[in-house]
């Protein structure tokens, strides 16, 4: 039995460095799943309760593909209206009744919190799909997983990392969960660029700096991404602020375009962001021109997106050494463009 | 040929006892599928269309789930902006369109009549999903279904059963509905407890009454529940209500804890709810302290929907004989929780 | 390797005859399928990604019915306010992010364009399901495609026709894409039948005119009707008017029912509509009175788009020939009412 069966994943506490060097060798095995190169049928009649109470197209359908992508079927709900949460029913009972529907269940709800209560109560294993400004623990793996891979194909890995972040950290949950991830590691410096008043939340800046990692503070974009290998641009969480106005104050304070790059970074730092980016001409945080920039790593981290959610599916229904035998050629055209 | 093979199910009025029992004997031949200790692929290719016109994720999740335990594929609908029905399509209209993409169609509609109005123009199987106030039907029979069980279990049957049927009467469905598939047994008592402004609809109490039924009405929870085998509890159905402010009046009326039921029920009487349960202090209609009484059947219900909902789509595509035969051992972890 | 192979399918102008004749021999070889008498599972393992950022029930329930009887799995979305596009994200981001988690795309949003410029930055085949009043390419298809094969029925085919497109022929795109389509085959006669304010517009008038077709406008229904093979009505597009006002105006000026039929139209003039038809007392514009009449093909219309759409996702996969050896007979109840 693989580590992780029948558990709940919804905080990357749970997690030790082993765990993840784990979760990443399973998802490097999914490859040629998600590239169409074969199709495995190893979940054919398993369901996944696809629980979305507050939408995200994206992370909804990687979740829903991941799990088509091993044979399994998927049940979903999008959006909060549609829901007996509205007639006064609790997490933990909608928990146990749509846990009787399947056999895993992802779950997105806008309340920090609400995904660990439901999954005290569910039958299933709940992978979270994200709990308000609390947790997103499948993108801080993806991101995780893309900078290994990135830093692979350049001989390094993650320790010794030089990474900067830079927008809403303060609101910006996947930026906390990665840099816990990142703590795990040896060697790791963070470069944090925000506006003060969007800062790195305190008891995240104290672990990571309690654990003896290098971390120096910015408000200034081009001076700070210098000798980074790393860039990690994230949005302005509008949704998370009081209102539309406080959230326009900052909305393309720090952008990144191909000239700056050119100028100050070095000829392969990487540049990431969780998506979506804001390409609003008044945010535009990642310049299209930055589109053909062979270390623009963005559309890799969904793609990765795909074998880390795979890998946890595998892992927590026990089915890792069962995906190749149940596996046969895929039959259908699948070139991909780009 | 099964019976109810191509046939539309829409009203328990279609039913007779023997009916009843052959889809409760089906139901109980599901759940090596329904505990995914087999997974069977009988309905490998087929197509429901799950067209649920008005919001209820628990009911649309379980048909869907339903059928894809069966093999089958689910293409859906949920609330009714995304419809043509708001371009002035008629009913009919819509249902021959739809039907014609799919083997079987599961219905939802917030009007009355509607979906006997859509099975009408249907090319293919209809079972209700709910229409109104009216009926839902497979939601009484999974009721029935958990009775029959449940005294089953303490070496009982459904005739000379004694239940107490408690809150909203006048708007709940489930309660009606269930009433008359309890009329199709024998020596059947019942206890009515209600606001007198909420009692049971005068046909239904009429019908019951002629067949010769013992009933009895009251107001008060404590004194009637004494000596009863079951306690159906019910919500009070705020969307059927003028207003919120009248449904409000009502809301809270009649609590079950665990404290009331060691004073007054019977020790093993058994605490069903077609659920949703109001949770909400102002309602509390089962409290949570009885999350622990092995009596509490609400997730067994929830449960057995799951397996009557098997049962008519096998029965109505005339597979009941062929699930086995396209069966195999589930692949993935599936112990539950709880 | 079949023509369309990995190709996008966004607009009819992409069509020579030779195409649309070989797209509808591959629909011909679907209707086992459609029909249930045969399941294929040549496309399991892959992946529809069915975005519809506009709602439009048919159409997405039509397209992921097609998918999922050539075997395939459906990921999809309804509606607007789910997407990330209203945090910012560039219509091509969406793309290039859902294209890693399909193997073919259905897309339809309410800006015209906008189906090109996603398929821009696809990295898998899109398929338009419309965009704005620009175009419905797989509708003007499938009416097409019911032509044909009405015509067939009476010994003749497309060349040589006389049709009769009635209605909102300004905003209906339907009407632009199939006059567009019909004039790629010879000797089309056109009788456009609308109000003055809602004539075709004058780009598509004055093609079909350069290529020598006859072309009749008229805004009397009756006396235009007479000596034609095919009426074609359509609704007044509500939605693509200013205000609900201004289309009112419109609505009900050409209503179709059984007595006009019969005075007025050659004894099998086929009656098409691209659905939903407005039977709204005030609209009618095919009457109810038609429904047994052996010419109203509407109906006939909306299951050619079945076999249509499998033909495209058949084609652009390039499985055409390998669906019949991945295809065994269905197993359940199969029978049709109507």
């Amino acid at each position: 039995m693989v580590k992780f069966t029948g558990a709940h994943i919804v905080s990357i506490d749970q997690f030790q460095r082993a765990d993840v060097d784990l979760i990443f060798e399973v998802a490097d095995t999914m490859e040629p799943y998600a590239l169409r190169k074969r199709v495995t049928r190893v979940l054919e009649g398993a369901i996944l309760g696809n629980m979305f109470f507050e939408a995200s197209t994206r992370t909804r359908i990687s979740f829903g593909s991941a799990f088509n992508l091993l044979g399994g079927q998927v049940r979903e709900t999008a959006g909060f209206a549609s829901s007996a949460l509205i007639k006064g029913e609790s997490l933990q009972d909608t928990a146990r009744v749509l846990s009787g529907f399947s056999d895993v269940i992802c779950m997105r709800h806008p309340a920090a919190g609400s995904v660990a209560k439901f999954a005290s109560a569910s039958r299933v294993p709940v992978i979270s799909g994200g709990d308000g400004d609390n947790e997103h623990p499948t993108q801080a793996l993806l991101d995780l997983y893309t900078i290994r891979k990135e830093m692979k194909g350049k001989g390094r890995s993650i320790d010794g990392l030089k990474i900067a972040m830079i927008g809403d950290l303060r609101y910006g949950r996947t930026v906390h969960s990665l840099s816990k991830l990142l703590s795990l590691y040896k060697d790791v410096e963070f470069v944090l660029i925000s506006p003060h008043e969007l800062s790195l939340p305190k008891n995240i800046l104290e672990l990571v700096r309690s654990l003896g990692f290098k971390v120096s503070c910015s408000d200034h974009l081009t001076e700070s991404i210098v000798d980074v290998d790393i860039v990690y641009s994230t949005r302005i969480q509008e949704e998370r602020f009081p209102s539309k106005q406080q959230a326009d104050l900052y909305r393309g304070r720090f952008r990144l375009n191909q000239a700056i790059y050119t100028e100050f970074c070095q000829p392969n730092t990487v540049i990431m962001h969780p998506l979506p980016r804001d390409s609003r001409s008044d945010a535009n945080e990642l310049d299209s021109d930055l589109d053909d920039n062979p270390n623009l790593a963005i559309f890799r981290q969904t793609d990765n997106g795909l074998l880390v959610r795979m890998a946890l599916f595998a892992m927590v229904l026990d089915v890792v050494n069962k995906v190749e035998q149940y596996s046969y050629a895929a039959r259908w055209y699948k070139e991909r463009q780009n």
